[in-house]
């Protein structure tokens, strides 16, 4: 545990590195408003654990491909979760000040300028995906087509209304899942799904298996979240007083109570773990990830 | 010009015809989130005169192709419109609360609906194109390269950027005509460029033209727009209180007077015109749409 600790550490440390300073790279041209951009660059640069790229490069390590060729993905990816947090933190959103530890978008500018800066981060993602000169035009369509339906409304957006509808009601844990899986499982899977892409090989049996891996991660890391909001707030473990709870939100803690959403977490972490079963230590990466992911306090 | 006019009131109902159709049917399959679809259809389906679909037709039309080829992209343009302006009648944006005579969407049914449908809006134009089979791979992610490009940072989001840090400001005429040529003459001019696209033709100097054409085009539009503001509301010519002018916004009839603005927009049709003298027949919708342009009085 300790050596895939490590691991893990090396290659999320690498792929914050290289993520960073191609983000930074890549949001140093030109712009009609100086403002806009700096608005972008203060969303996209401000930290972040970079998990849906991490996921991205894992995916593609965990197919044979250890080069760069999956950086641009990567970066597209982030793109479109940062802009997705902007539009969250909005006020008629979820109306948050503060976000890693510093002014949310809309704080630290204003309102309006939050609202194009995600609107440009958006575009952009699509836009980088088709100028991904590295990869066959059909690699960059099937990449595009597959962001677009993760984050779109039958995907991340589509999830983020179902979320608003569901604020005060009680739901079903199908019901519950269903809208994770939508709003924040579409994009993780799609973050492996890229990385695939990136290696250009076809082998379906491997995609289906990391398609899998990032369904369970992607379950296992909302209920992670929803006992954090617990935890991480009151040090009390089982007295939901968290953002959420507030905002009488659907948690996993609501509906399963502590240990269930535990049992529940531990279920997918290990769902995830055996989808990878058929892969050598190429997957090590990924694997690791799914294990930070259940261990993380943050 | 009778005839004329009777040429674009066929072409113009054609064009609204068929993407009106295409749109219903395209917008009417699942959703994450049966409100959000339904916000959706309300912003693209209320009615609009479809320039920008009307011009990419054109645009093909002028290429020599009448076939229904262009109908996809004619649609992605139509969803990035239609998401600018859910966006720009938001509360922290323009603050509008009606558009052609009906409730904006924030006001019919939320604001966070309304942010979302509009990011939905965005993402579904680009999973359009990436699916728009009757194109060669590379034909497509050229055409997703020239949307991005025309709608982000760099063009209308970009221009709204320029727009909103303008309010109060005193420009002049070059920085009025920069931020038009971001906020609007970006995706009217990727209109025709994706018009051009879809015909399959690589004559440069063909696209180059209707490139002019639409740059021109662009400026009239909204030369004729600042006009409307002032006389639409007033019936006054010449006395500017009209929403714009109420804001403090720059317009071409605050900088140059209402007679100087019109004779501006006479330059910048005549330039639209002047550019298609290498086209026949097959050109007379464009030729058509940029007189009509001049003339709408709404």
């Amino acid at each position: 545990m300790s050596t895939q600790h490590h691991l893990l550490q090396d290659f999320l440390d690498s792929c914050q590195t290289r993520i960073d300073e191609e983000l930074n790279r890549c949001l140093d041209r030109s712009s009609a408003s100086d403002r806009l951009l700096e608005a972008m660059r203060y969303s996209v640069l401000g930290g972040g654990k970079r998990v849906r790229p991490a996921l991205c490069l894992g995916a593609a390590r965990a197919m044979g491909h250890t080069s760069d060729n999956a950086l641009v993905p990567a970066c597209a990816l982030e793109l479109i979760h940062a802009y997705s947090l902007i539009h969250d933190d909005l006020p008629a959103m979820d109306d948050d000040d503060l976000r890693r530890g510093r002014p949310t978008t809309h704080i630290a500018f204003d309102e309006a300028t939050a609202i194009l800066a995600g609107d440009a981060l958006q575009t952009l993602a699509f836009g980088w995906l088709a100028d991904a000169g590295d990869f066959a035009a059909q690699t960059r369509l099937s990449m595009i087509r597959e962001l677009a339906r993760a984050s779109g409304h039958c995907g991340m957006v589509g999830g983020q209304a179902i979320d608003l509808e569901s604020v005060g009601q009680t739901l079903t844990l199908a019901q519950l899942e269903s809208m994770h899986r939508h709003k924040t499982g579409a994009l993780i899977e799609a973050s492996v799904t890229l990385g695939a892409l990136s290696s250009g090989e076809a082998s379906a049996a491997k995609v289906n298996a990391l398609t899998e891996y990032a369904k369970a991660l992607g379950l296992a890391f909302q209920v992670q979240d929803d006992l954090l909001d617990i935890e991480g707030d009151t040090q009390v473990i089982g007295k939901p007083q968290g953002s959420d709870a507030a905002r009488d939100k659907p948690t996993y803690p609501a509906l399963l109570g502590v240990a269930g959403a535990r049992e529940h977490l531990d279920a997918q972490l290990n769902h995830a773990l055996h989808s990878l079963e058929d892969f050598g230590p190429e997957a090590d990466p990924l694997r690791a990830m799914a294990n930070y992911i259940v261990a993380r306090t943050h």
